[in-house]
């Protein structure tokens, strides 16, 4: 498929059908995620597949218990990964001095580029994706179901099936809200008002707001969404994985 | 040009053709950004663009002074943005809980993958591309080059235009080095030297090596290519900046 037409029609998809992934296919889309640009050529990261439905059902719960996990036929989670590299580095009598947060920094990067290859091969193959935030809120149980060594921290996870839905495409704010020529320009208050103007005039706004009895759409996201109480509480969880993952040693 | 084709066909390119960027075909690139997933359609990530040729000048500095900084017409540099979303907010009498690492970790996956979905776009079009890692190292200094405010941090930057090169195919480790199957699969020293083998027997790295005056691949990345010296330095500066930019309150 032409590759503006397979980025301008991506959606997220969150109900599967009861069908499987050849190997071949799925061969495409990692090898698509390999073709990322990677730093110094380093590709430092790795990505575990999941088909187990057992082990699908445990990482279910990991994620939030979000039904599509049980349901798509795979899970790829991104890890960025500097566990390789620095192995061969010390079989090669070279000292890797990469047990620091710009390192870990560069291994997400690696790996949130390989993630979406991955998303949009799998997209232009004929199949549909969803990325689970979830995957940094709970790192820790996930390097301890995997099994992840020091130096590997998953970053995201991507769902992939065929898709079980057809959904309309989801709204996006104005381009120039999200674009700035030459330099940042400061937002007015009603600059502000005008680029969410049409998101907060959607229907489905209006449903979402009336079903959670609030004011607003922002209300929505500060206390139901993306609470300051979670976000702490998973802020703190991930430095934690980010430090014991060996990634925060920033001292000479 | 076909999906997967443009992303097996991926090159960095470092040599760029004086020739100009329409703004139709700029248009385009930003428009498949803005497709790309993002966390709860919050789209937490702005897009500077630079093309004015003296403030190239000075991104190039900051940029280690690789000179398609100045050659490419077009740069642009992805920021991880809660700084929008947060004014918004405020003026929905919405009390924003963002100023913590997990909302920076969110912010700058959504800024990797518009980023990502930018440079396939680029490439369908028939323009070369080259990520700068150089953004993160010196991110303190592009904040203050873009006047970007509190929550916005610069997390990568893409270079846009006509090649003028045709480089070949960049090597990538074997498939079976980067994925892992249900679990992470520790790897054995005989595995490494198996899985680096082909990379170490390539004449690029022979002429490396050569020209290095060092022992192996290995050794040119940890004493040349990303020192611990350099890593633990940015570390600390980057780490700054996310304190800096009001990402590091992590406590309620």
């Amino acid at each position: 498929m032409d590759t503006i037409k397979t980025i301008s029609e991506h959606r997220s998809i969150r109900n599967y059908k009861n069908i499987p992934i050849d190997d071949a296919v799925l061969n495409q889309i990692l090898e698509a995620a390999s073709r990322a640009s990677t730093t110094g050529n380093m590709q430092v990261y790795s990505i575990i597949v999941t088909r187990d439905p057992d082990r699908k059902k445990q990482l279910c719960g990991y994620h939030f218990g979000q039904n599509m996990v049980v349901q798509a036929p795979v899970l790829l989670t991104f890890c960025a990964d500097f566990n390789r590299f620095n192995q061969w580095c010390r079989q090669r009598d070279a000292q890797p001095g990469y047990d620091n947060f710009l390192s870990f920094t560069t291994a997400a990067i690696d790996a949130m580029l390989a993630a979406q290859n991955a998303a949009l091969a799998a997209e232009a193959l004929g199949l549909g994706i969803c990325y689970l935030g979830t995957t940094t809120y709970n790192a820790d149980k996930l390097i301890a179901f995997f099994e992840c060594p020091k130096g590997v921290v998953p970053i995201t996870t991507l769902v992939v099936g065929y898709a079980g839905e057809n959904p309309a495409l989801t709204d996006r704010l104005p381009l120039k809200a999200i674009v700035h020529h030459e330099k940042y320009e400061a937002y007015s208050a009603e600059k502000i008002d005008e680029l969410y103007a049409e998101k907060e005039a959607l229907p489905l706004t209006k449903q979402l707001i009336e079903e959670n009895q609030l004011d607003n759409l922002a209300q929505i996201f500060t206390q139901k969404r993306y609470s300051k109480k979670d976000n702490v509480y998973f802020s703190k969880s991930f430095l934690k994985v980010i430090h014991e993952q060996g990634f925060m040693n920033n001292e000479e």
